[in-house]
């Protein structure tokens, strides 16, 4: 059993309306000197099998097929 | 400017309803031997300053206050 942890994060320049409001949140808390946040998506899998190299360019077909809108969004996949 | 990268997933035994459709979705999809999946969240702030101990207790308040639920999530802070 492989453990996976998959991160998909908006790319550069794709407008970000709920890390705004969250920075906005911080700010109203009273955390000043927060600049820009950005909020992605984390997902933990665990995949069959010990091959790592057969379980990332699955985990990549994942990602194209599923987990990341590769339009709007980037993806980084590290196996524990 | 201090760069760090918030990590907040559920605790262990709460149920993620999201991470099971996931499981179902890429089971649909062809992906066998996909066991557990469980979904987070990621957060990428920007914080003021240089003093990375200062940055890292203000996020860890930003966490309690705003970014985590802290009764069924808990979250990583990690510092660029």
């Amino acid at each position: 059993m492989i453990k996976a942890r998959v991160t998909v994060t908006l790319k550069n320049g794709v407008l970000d309306p709920q890390g705004k409001a969250i920075e906005g949140a911080l700010g109203a808390l009273g955390f000043d000197g927060v600049g820009q946040v950005r909020q992605g998506k984390v997902f933990d899998l665990e995949v069959e099998g010990t091959d790592k190299a057969k379980a990332e360019s699955d985990l990549k077909a994942m990602c194209e097929k599923l987990l990341a809108n590769t339009v709007i969004e980037k993806y980084t996949i590290s196996i524990a």
